[in-house]
């Protein structure tokens, strides 16, 4: 259980104060905390309401979105993301995952190398606040607007030609389960420390909806545990972190839903 | 136009009858006919009703569906498959496109062999008939349920672990275009005389529904000129099929929507 860390919008409805109650109630060690939780806080006195309440901050949701067709566009984004940084900094989460955008008004190559280089460009400034950034592949299904970095393999070799300590990968088996290379290209960011962070949930058949309609682990078809071993064998010794989007978990108790996660933790994952 | 092919299930509300009349008016010279289209009809006339209105016969969709935890229903799936295989000469169609399966409730490698095993088991049957079979690979987002065959490479690797002239594949643009190695697969598959067929659609932005959303070419986000232009590179000259799957189109007026996909076949592949 001490591996066991929740995205604050798996329970989008309660606030961070609930969230402090809730979680460590429910077995819950770590928190990912995304950024729309935090606005109109303070962001350095949230992140002492987490620890006081026993939880360790594991990482700041999300950077990214680098790509668009207008420059301005591109300008503006990087200054979010060093905006996020900031946030990361003095909310104390030592990672920020990147979701890195895609423009469909514009070839997928073109979205691609915009990512590298905003990513190249933000590395020094989150290198001084000592935060991370991992970049996070997401699902083919999702490269039309939020992401063109798709495979687990796109990702490493992208964090392998930043070549910095401080850009590594999120694995999320949600985005990553149907790729018949995931295990190698596990075993590959794993072995080369980039590594970053351990994402579940599961694949509900059938999925009803793109992106609101995530499951609990052990009520669709990914392989968690599988997948688990894999990560475990590459080395990775961090958190576990439940993120889930759904329309349905959101819509019922979140303090049963914790419940229901800690369950489902225990048992397939 | 004289490479344009619609299938059936793209003008799902019309009977073979009307297809037989409507498409040549609307300049389709190709078309690939869907098995629930055959129901109940004596399939060497429905060939010969197609061909009397001057349309070619480009395949037959659809084989496959290979995997099952249960010995007894892969061997149904083998037996419906050898069906298949007897429609198309039949019919007269060159080709079955195979939408290969997936089992949710068994591992993914179980069922990329299942589907290996499967498709070398009808390869003598398909061979002694003269039809050949197109791998198609899906999209990721149908690797619980439809195919477990999720990119390019995966299918001409079992195209070319078969080592059959009658085992190719399908490059359909709505699975594929978000690839990074696309090209390159389609330069692989070209090289080597599989690439037998070549779907075309769009990509909505947003996709509202997992199967049932997709989109004319050029109402969406994939380069289908690009992709065109590389499968014609890789020495593909057959027909450019559009296959749309639309409760939004399907539920309009069919003659007016050639009329639209004849327009985006001219302005958008």
């Amino acid at each position: 259980m001490n591996r066991l860390c929740v995205h604050t919008i798996t329970t989008k409805p309660l606030s961070l104060e609930q969230v402090a109650e809730a979680y460590p109630k429910a077995g819950v060690s770590g928190v990912t905390v995304w950024r729309d939780a935090l606005e109109g806080r303070d962001i350095a006195a949230s992140g002492r309401l987490l620890r006081d309440a026993g939880l360790e901050i594991v990482s700041l949701c999300r950077g990214g979105f680098f790509p668009h067709t207008e420059p301005a566009k591109r300008k503006l984004a990087i200054a979010d993301n060093l905006r996020a940084i900031d946030e990361a900094a003095a909310l104390g989460a030592p990672l920020i995952v990147l979701v890195c955008g895609a423009a469909a008004d514009q070839p997928l190559e073109t979205s691609r190398r915009q990512i590298a280089e905003g990513i190249a460009e933000i590395e020094p400034y989150a290198r001084a606040a000592n935060v991370k950034l991992a970049i996070e592949p997401l699902h083919p299904m999702y490269a039309d607007t939020r992401s063109a970095i798709n495979t687990l393999a796109q990702a490493n070799d992208l964090a392998m030609q930043i070549g910095s300590g401080f850009v590594g990968v999120a694995v999320d088996v949600y985005h990553l389960w149907w790729d018949p290379a995931l295990q190698q290209e596990i075993y590959r960011c794993g072995s080369n420390g980039k590594l970053f962070a351990f994402h579940i949930c599961d694949w509900r058949v059938p999925t009803r909806d793109l992106l609101l309609d995530r499951g609990l682990m052990g009520e669709g078809c990914i392989p968690v545990k599988q997948i688990r071993q894999w990560v475990e064998a590459a080395g990775f010794d961090g958190y576990h972190e439940v993120e889930i989007f759904s329309t349905e978990y959101w819509s019922g108790d979140q303090y049963v839903f914790l419940e229901r996660i800690r369950e489902a933790y225990i048992h397939h994952s």
